[in-house]
């Protein structure tokens, strides 16, 4: 009774949709790393197999309405022999291979008018060495695979080609080059797709990297000029149309310092920049993905608070960062602590907390503080 | 990792409560009464006993910080055997008790100085019809066991006795009679309590019963004098307190007509009018019942919506009720539609809509038609 996802993925991101699918009478079937990780620990029915499997991945498909992913891993051959046995796979293959390989990405999004840095790809160390197309220093950048700062390298000059040389070794045998950005913030516009058409997006927010892996987000971006809100959220709709993605797409912008938006990178399901919805949102991206990739209407996206900061817990000194709940919980009574049940690991996502409010100042010193605590500092 | 609660139950209550366990870390260890019931389909570790099954009830709580309940039907015994083995049993035995008989309840509450209709208990039919405490019509109740209705019986006169004669045949041999308070409205208070004192109530809402049931709930309860709903929550408190309830505590109150509060039933547990605070309240009911059992510092109780309406859905004639997902959520997309995996029976609370807004006629009206689309009406 009721709807049957099946997804691909066994961490924070398949966790934090099993609170809607419980909600909504929705049945998750996840393919899952490890029979205790972080979905695993939540949703009854989770099968332990790799997502480069076809048969592990045709397991959990049995029975269930769609097909979709919280990572872009599923090599696009499996894929195809999914779809070419009927399966509904949302968001489809033509759609995720511009997540999965930047290069495309960059081609299609030239093709579509929007907004990138300068960028070319290089297919040697001799190459890069001698390419003129984008300015030194530049962003190197491998076009499969990288994650989280992981695959990126700032290059200074064409002495710095070697730093990147074994990346060429890769099958994929290109390497994206991209003008390093002079930036006033990073924003994101999150956005769903239904395949039908229908779209929503949640107010812009602004992120915070740290060392490429995303910080503290601020919902909505503060102080931004409303024409620049709506180019950013026009920008994430028409990447959506024009890819045809389905289900929650989240578009990682420079807000360059005329104001003008340019699109740094794409992740075709939730996403860290949109954890705030849990808390601050009459519908959490979570949620909302799993309407859009199932073809129901999308839900309302306002935001239940003025203000919204969420602050990621990135390693912790505590064996247990749990064990900082009694101090957290008296001092910060309004914060909203998520924990995925992953063992502590150093600069590993082991958590965010959300709090809300009406002050930025105050909401944010907040949030910093309280997932301090459960970093142990 | 993380802290590991027991729950007795396997139906709506305890399945909502899965959802802040998994954003906390809390493992969940569920003794449900069938393996694909509203729990196991969302609890990984869930096992299937008895509720009156000392060894069945002994199972879910290895490992366990604390056991707690969805309903009161853990009987006295088991409960006492499973302290005198070191559990943690919250909310405890002598708190539960008063929630398992309605006569222990209404003597406490005399004692206490809580304000309750005028009630008398009585041993036999023929006492019944003599008595002259309260005066006819009565509502007469068994003292246990009864809910949503049943077990509870409005006598006009004397001659109606022989309707609840088989009530004395029942090991507990006594019947509660009340006075049929004329009342202007019923109202809820949840409060919140730790073992070591600390407490949190949440705005005082209007319930609105059919038959005995909850059909809708109202928070805040509308146009409520400061003075009569701070009277309500310094009841509740009062009785939390002085029954030493840990978890949550449901008390249903009568506003009589001159503003007056009196005490009708009490619940320790999360409670059908709490349904709200998972969508309009900061910390969910289901989060705070977890925080308090574990003895956890409580959350902030503030609403994040000026109005909620909660509509539940008691039945419906879609054989599958989430089949109106396309058009409710087309039509309502600021509905927040929660089914609990239950098979469809007359009259059976199969899930609940809860809308928020800021003009209570158009919050109630759309609660109540996105509810009346999950029954097929």
């Amino acid at each position: 009774m009721g709807p049957v996802v099946a997804v691909v993925g066994g961490g924070q991101l398949a966790r934090m949709m099993a609170e809607p699918a419980g909600a909504l009478q929705i049945r998750l079937q996840a393919l899952v790393e490890a029979d205790d990780g972080a979905t695993a620990q939540v949703v009854p029915y989770s099968q332990v197999g790799r997502a480069d499997d076809a048969a592990a991945v045709a397991q959990i498909v049995e029975g269930a309405d769609v097909l979709t992913f919280e990572h872009e891993h599923v090599p696009q051959p499996v894929l195809a022999d999914l779809i070419s046995r009927g399966v509904n796979v949302q968001p489809g293959p033509e759609a995720l291979r511009h997540a999965q390989d930047k290069i495309i990405m960059r081609r299609r999004m030239t093709e579509l008018g929007v907004p990138c840095p300068r960028w070319t790809a290089v297919s040697s160390a001799a190459e890069l060495r001698e390419q003129d197309v984008v300015r030194w220093p530049l962003v190197a950048k491998t076009p499969v695979g990288g994650y989280d700062g992981k695959g990126v390298q700032v290059l200074d000059s064409p002495d710095d080609a070697e730093r990147v040389a074994t990346w060429f070794d890769h099958p994929r045998g290109e390497v994206l080059l991209e003008e390093r950005v002079e930036f006033r913030r990073e924003l994101a516009v999150l956005v769903a797709r239904r395949p039908t058409g229908e779209m929503r997006s949640w107010p812009v927010v602004e992120t915070i990297q740290t060392g490429g892996v995303c910080a503290e987000v601020v919902a909505p971006a503060p102080d931004i000029p409303d024409h620049v809100a709506q180019d950013a959220i026009d920008v994430a709709e028409k990447i959506a149309e024009g890819l045809g993605v389905t289900g929650v797409l989240a578009v990682e912008m420079f807000e360059a310092s005329d104001g003008v938006i340019l699109v740094n990178e794409l992740a075709m399901r939730p996403h860290n920049s949109g954890h705030f919805t849990i808390d601050a949102a009459v519908t959490s991206q979570f949620e909302q993905h799993l309407r859009a990739v199932l073809d129901l209407p999308l839900g309302e996206t306002a935001m239940t608070a003025e203000v919204a900061v969420m602050v990621n817990l990135l390693g912790s000194d505590l064996e247990d960062p749990s064990s900082a709940y009694p101090r957290l919980m008296a001092e910060y009574p309004e914060a909203k602590v998520h924990l995925y049940g992953k063992s502590v690991r150093p600069g590993r996502k082991l958590g965010h907390v959300t709090v809300t409010g009406t002050d930025l100042p105050t909401v944010r010193r907040r949030a910093r503080e309280a997932a301090a605590l459960l970093g142990g500092r």
